[in-house]
């Protein structure tokens, strides 16, 4: 059987939760099944984040990601000189140069096949537009170094409860139901749906999709976009062969006994899909990119500045990112 | 100590789960710590209710709510002769006047103050509106009952987990920004503080209220409604000296270490409010009235026609509906 390449870690902001989190991740890789990964620069302040933790973190620095698989018994594989001073939880220019500098490496490697895929480091991106950084997220970012429109790029939140997708994620509100077409729901439910075949080995992977309004409308009473858009986008996904039901009252959806009838939840908008996985694994949330030809995972919260060096954050997230993204490599890898 | 007077229970749609749910509790009475109750109504359909979930229930009819309290140690005791024959699962218009009759009754003798409360079963709003019924639901019923407009009768769902209250209740999701205003904002809010204190025993009780966009707007990029109405509104509210934080992003307040900062939410719309609940508590929602002279609660479920009967409905809401009911009685006997 083939086995994937190593995974390509991102340092995400330094002065952020990211490398303590990749530190205290490559201490635990054996205990949570962790498959071999390297980080893309900072070797020092992996040291330093690790310190605070009270990890002691060998490094081994490697020049070629070849190296990484051997490498990873015996330290924590970073590649290349690329660094800066720890200064945890206050951004600099110095920073946010070396994230963006780990993270299109980390890409690269990932489109050109040395690495098996990409868990990328939380950034700020208010700070990393400062040294050129143009797209509102990573997940833009990466679509564009793929060569592939955003849309084309699903955002899938996962945790150990839960999958969902929001169909819309950062618009306004009020902006929302006039942004949900059926073209946007069909072509995105394909893109999930052969992406849990792909990446998560469900072949016939079961999808329920949200209504926009209360109830689901209730036959039009609350809202006309589930008879209208919503229910006829389910029908041309069903008539396709796909396992899809819907428009579900979003509010009950996410209940034990509803879950259990499901692989992934697609919904109309951001707090749809998110209030759900936030509210039942917190700190345990995947942010996986779907419809990419690379694996790309990352631990769902933000760079948290004011706890990142003072050995408070969970570092569950990142684990199920990396080992998430491990999984998904691995079937890649094994369905080539 | 004042004692409040027994609860009113009415019996919701005769062919629904009320009738059985309401036998079981009655059965659990004294595990699950329920104070004196009587049903308005339907002692033979009670009967046969509860013996398809194996329950042998004795019934006593009484004639006078007085005599609910000592009725209540040998049966369920039911007020008056009015009955319908069963058929569950299947609704009928006499089934549907007898609902009526209950809750009509129900609640008339909660306002006299001959009952401490009235808890609903759920009915089914367009079958009780071939009998008269006018009102969109039975909130709306006891708001008209106790001659407040409806806007004063504020529904909040109560959880082991949770509180909250969604501001906007049944409206199309499109229509949402324009309903929010700084008065609807206040208004509830203050109905909420206030409720929270007679009826919750929280003197200074923590509202948590929710931004309406993603990230709560993410200061204006996603939305222009926490900056114009949402934040306006809190500062207004915290000039009064009620213990009001927010806007808050909406995805991350309900995971367990945020709930312990609030005692309620209130959510700009239903599906913020009721997502989280459901997905939290879902056998064991509440809903509760808040602002009326009158305690009023329900079961957070409807009428689940297709399995009444069976012997298959969960009667954890139903006896937390009994339960808080009784307790916010008897907070405002004591407190008279």
């Amino acid at each position: 059987m083939p086995v994937a390449a190593p995974l390509a870690v991102s340092l995400g902001d330094p002065a952020g939760v990211a490398p303590e989190l990749i530190a205290e991740a490559w201490a635990r890789r054996e205990e949570c099944g962790l498959s071999p990964f390297f980080v893309v620069g900072g070797a020092g302040l992996l040291r330093a984040a690790a310190a605070t933790r009270g990890v002691d973190l060998p490094v081994v620095t490697i020049g070629d990601p070849a190296d990484a698989a051997e490498a990873f018994g015996l330290g924590l594989p970073v590649l290349g000189a690329a660094d800066c001073p720890p200064a945890f939880g206050a951004p600099t220019r110095e920073g946010a140069a070396l994230a963006l500098h780990s993270l299109t490496l980390a890409t690269d490697l990932a489109l050109s096949g040395q690495s098996g895929g990409v868990v990328t480091g939380p950034i700020a991106k208010s700070k990393l537009a400062e040294v050129g950084f143009t797209q509102p997220g990573q997940t833009e970012f990466l679509a564009d170094a793929c060569g592939m429109p955003h849309t084309d790029a699903v955002m899938m939140l996962a945790g150990p409860s839960l999958r969902t997708v929001p169909l819309t994620v950062h618009e306004a509100l009020a902006a929302v139901p006039a942004l949900l077409t059926r073209d946007l729901i069909e072509g995105k439910t394909r893109i999930v749906a052969r992406a849990m075949t792909r990446d998560f080995g469900l072949s016939a992977a079961r999808i329920a999709i949200t209504g926009l309004n209360p109830h689901a409308g209730e036959d039009g009473r609350m809202g006309r976009e589930e008879i209208e858009v919503i229910a006829p986008a389910i029908a041309a996904l069903q008539a396709e062969g796909l396992a899809v039901t819907g428009p579900h009252p979003a509010d009950a959806l996410f209940a034990a006994h509803e879950r259990a009838k499901f692989d992934v939840a697609l919904c109309m908008y951001h707090d749809q899909a998110l209030i759900p996985i936030k509210t039942l694994d917190f700190d345990q949330g995947v942010n996986v990119t779907l419809g990419l030809p690379v694996v790309r995972t990352s631990p769902d919260h933000g760079t948290a500045f004011g706890i990142a060096g003072k050995g408070l954050a969970s570092p569950g997230a990142m684990i199920a990112a990396i080992r998430m993204a491990g999984e998904c490599a691995a079937r890649r890898a094994t369905s080539l």
